[in-house]
């Protein structure tokens, strides 16, 4: 079927049901930003493949809201589905819900999965739509159109030992149980999957690069019950949730079980899906609040900081033993941006406890490099050469931790042009680097000291500077980050976010420079406390694109000291012609 | 009476009337930041004098919550009231609310005067006080206690003419109407002073340093009321309300007038007080938003623009000639805080269209330049002598615009670590002025940029970067500034604020450096608009005090301009020794 065809078919069903706007989030029962088998609705239906977007379908209309990162990508995607593309952000796009409005008739009818809608965006649609006499339902009409879903994954879900994960399952339940205490809620739900992996310390692997598997878990004074498919849990697994006074039930049971819970207070998050809200809503009280564990998640404990910069020398190695081979490969024999991602995947491998990717490697060759989260697939891909520029970035799920790192260098001779704007790209990275901030300092106020490099010269990236990113978890995670956005989360001592500037030039090439850093303590004086960041990655730069005069003195000292760092890191487990050439690489400059 | 008998006396009259907390805020009923006449509650009960800050007097108990600004000045002026100082914002400081709460037994009653007390802050003490069956109540008791407010301010209310106002009052309230139409208002109501008299093109001067009269506007679709006394206004006011067929009520029939209104949608801003509310509660629905004229007035147009540039001049050289007179009179003749400010004012009055201070100067000798909103008061101020560092904040109002300027300099010769930390307040005052900045860009995003030569040190200043300034206006107004808070307000071109970094260190000196600077456009680019500063104020900086090597190259270049422009505008306008003088001073570095 094609996307033109798909659309006609949830048209079909539209008519059945009376419906005449559909919406088609991307999204799944748990709220996932990478989606588990069978829950691929929006791109199934569309076509377009990104990890953010949604498409609306009206009965003669259809459009696909999605942000900067995908204005280059989307409308090749959507080539031939009839689908318009939305270009959320811009200015002049409407907002999805008022395009509804004008789209459809008063006292019209939007449906949506509710399963597949959280709660806060339920909320939304209801006080806009209802203000229009618009009615809104819980109608999975997909169901009917797409039908062969594959079935579920059988992945196993195994212990993630305390050895790495740092805190024990019975103290993480009793940290989360207290803070149910202030505001007196007995009953406390959790359903983002990477919240239910660390709670229990276990992991799985039911979506692609992330090692959660699909559970719920309900917490109340007394009882912890994980909702999940009992047939996965490996006996130690098991064990563990026994030993830890974790109850198990099957992942069917869970909205049945829902119906039991009556006459509590129920802290959920509003980013839960609607199905949960509307099987509690009788009779209960609802605290919405983020999910206390996701602040605790967040703040990484001494063995997991521990864990990244273990698996980062291990990283770092295999990042350079790719480069050298890149380097010296491209243009000489055949590849891909598809096979290049294989390749790094292949390096990767060779390290110890390397699980997977931490997501689909982008590697943007020449123009392909501007589409911010371009993800080559097997067939078709773009040749890569010893013409141009090349941005990789990638990441590995290793048992100990979790990586993520961009580097963007020249595979034949760079424009001056390119060379500059990578430079104050770099620059950016390095001023983040190097910050030092007063305790109760959030992302917001940090992200513009990465872009003044380009904002001084009328340029920008359409991307947040840097996302939370997991301890052998999902490469992103909450709630801190570092965006334009006004996020009011503060950074936190432990947290890890990336730091990754970019600049990208559509039809000519894309940069991005990207390190992972952690949150730690500098100094307390009498002003306060004052935090500062921990380079976590270890990996050149290729000082070939660096113009020098662009960067100060400090800049170029950090950079010269990270070189140094990354030496005294890596060098001792290279060898050969490798270790011959990154010895060059990471010569001062 | 002393502080402590007047507390007395209020609780007595708490007792009265089974009050067991009383909340006296520093506000009026138009919300305004400094007080009218008759209204400074909160300074006549607890003797504090500073411009933020509130009080909470239970049976036993009494206490000041109030900001950074003030934690030097705040316990000084508390002294033997009774009152303790709560330091708002700093760890372990409890909320006013639940200190409230956790003072006073459950069902006990707390009491505000609802014409002084904000709507949105009435609401949030109704839900926190009421979660715990707390009753809250209208009870003005300080009337009681309080009997010689002395008379209202019966000063002209005269036109502020188009020719300085940029927009006739007929075209501001169209697109006010305009305004109203989205959210289909049939009724608006004005009550913050500067926006009643931006509206109307009057000035008064019923508020100390604010050009303001007391007076609220109702716009419905067809008619304009200003209620305020109506004796006071000029002539010409008259006849321009009349010509742009805006209707006149006495101040003391507004709330009268509010009785008659009924099922209408009332927008109104949830910062106006609750007496307006309960007056219109009945029969009508409320939309509570910003009031639409408070962007309007904030986007200078370019008259108003052209305004601030002229009287930045005659500011500028008031300023040389005061800074000429100081550092060749300090030690020589005898001089206190206080006097200081008299001069410059003087200096000032000398100017055409000057009409007053835009704010008490503040004139901090030695360790008073760490008080940082300190006014030193006629009598018993610092002596001024030559031997140490002195900070100047002052502005005046003229007919064409306000200004607002801090210089600090040394009187003596200066420490090192001074001239350090004043050159680090200096590049951050810098880089603000330099940057440039995509359009939609926050405050907040710009703040770390004038913190972080601090903040790389351990240091920070315990105040924002930068407030909005208003038009021969208010020195304070919004809705932008450049804070760390989470002000979702983007800057907008025309918008002018103040760039004011600072460093403090208690009981040794205090240093801020502060220009103003507008909003304009920078270039169009293929990443978007792009927008800059354009610095307004002109008056060197002291060059002695800077520690060259600490600023880049760019800086100093920056800093060099800067004073050559200083040069072309205030040089003109000097003469003899002080031109000679001042000739010195712009140098280049």
């Amino acid at each position: 079927m094609t996307s033109k065809e798909k659309v006609a078919a949830l048209r079909e069903e539209m008519q059945k049901n009376n419906v005449d706007a559909f919406i088609v989030y991307s999204a799944d029962p748990h709220m996932s930003e990478y989606l588990p088998q069978g829950w691929q609705e929006r791109a199934w239906l569309s076509g377009f493949l990104g990890s953010a977007g949604f498409v609306v379908i009206t009965k003669d209309k259809a459009g696909l809201w999605t942000d900067g990162r995908y204005f280059t990508q989307a409308p090749i995607e959507l080539a031939g589905s009839g689908i318009d593309l939305f270009k959320d952000g811009m200015e002049g796009t409407p907002h999805y819900i008022d395009w509804i409005i004008s789209e459809i008739p008063q006292n019209g009818k939007v449906a949506v999965n509710a399963l597949a809608t959280s709660h806060a965006n339920w909320q939304l649609l209801e006080e806009k739509l209802g203000a229009k006499n618009i009615q809104l339902s819980d109608s999975p009409l997909l169901k009917e159109v797409w039908k062969e879903r594959g079935t579920p994954s059988k992945n196993p879900i195994f212990v993630h030992p305390e050895k790495w994960a740092g805190k024990s399952v019975v103290n993480k339940i009793a940290d989360i149980r207290q803070k149910m205490e202030d505001p007196e809620a007995g009953v406390h739900i959790i359903s983002s999957l990477d919240d239910v992996a660390w709670t229990l310390n276990l992991r799985g692997s039911d979506v692609e690069a992330n090692p959660v598997f699909l559970g719920y878990i309900i917490i109340t004074k007394n009882d912890a019950i994980l909702f999940t498919d009992l047939e996965k849990m490996e006996v130690e697994a098991r064990k563990q949730l026994d030993d830890s006074f974790v109850k198990m039930m099957p992942y069917e049971e869970f909205y049945n079980h829902l119906q039991t819970i009556r006459n509590e207070k129920v802290l959920v998050s509003p980013n839960s899906n609607q199905s949960i809200f509307e099987a509690l809503k009788e009779g209960n009280q609802f605290i919405k609040a983020a999910v206390p564990g996701n602040l605790m998640k967040a703040q990484k404990n001494k063995t997991e900081l521990e864990g990244f910069r273990t698996v980062m020398v291990r990283d770092g190695v295999a990042m350079v033993k790719f480069l050298y081979w890149l380097t010296h490969s491209a243009g000489k024999e055949a590849m891909t941006e598809y096979s290049i991602g294989q390749k790094l995947k292949g390096f990767r491998a060779e390290g110890e406890n390397f699980v997977g990717e931490s997501f689909g490697s982008i590697v943007g060759f020449k123009e392909n490099g501007a589409i911010m989260h371009y993800s080559a697939k097997s067939e078709g891909s773009k040749e890569v050469t010893n013409e141009a520029t090349i941005l990789v970035d990638s990441g590995g799920q290793y048992l100990e931790g979790t990586t993520d790192i961009t580097r963007t260098f020249a595979l034949g001779t760079p424009s001056e042009e390119f060379k500059r704007n990578s430079t104050l790209v770099l620059q950016g990275l390095i001023r983040l680097s190097m910050v030092k901030f007063p305790k109760g300092t959030r992302g917001v106020q940090l992200d513009a000291i990465a872009r003044l490099p380009l904002w001084m010269e009328g340029k920008d990236y359409n991307h947040g500077t840097g996302h939370g990113v997991g301890s052998f978890m999902n490469v992103h995670e909450g709630p801190q980050n570092i965006r334009k956005d006004m996020n009011p989360q503060e950074l936190l001592v432990g947290m890890v976010v990336s730091n990754e500037p970019g600049y990208y030039l559509e039809g000519e090439y894309g940069i991005r420079h990207e390190n992972l850093i952690a949150v730690k303590e500098s100094e307390t004086t009498i002003h306060g406390t004052f935090y500062e960041f921990e380079t976590l990655t270890f990996c050149p730069f290729f000082t070939d694109t660096v113009v020098k005069e662009i960067l100060s003195e400090e800049e170029i000292n950090w950079l010269n000291a990270y070189h140094k760092k990354c030496e005294e890191k890596l060098a001792p487990h290279l060898e050969g012609e490798v270790k011959e050439w990154f010895l060059k690489l990471v010569n001062p400059i």
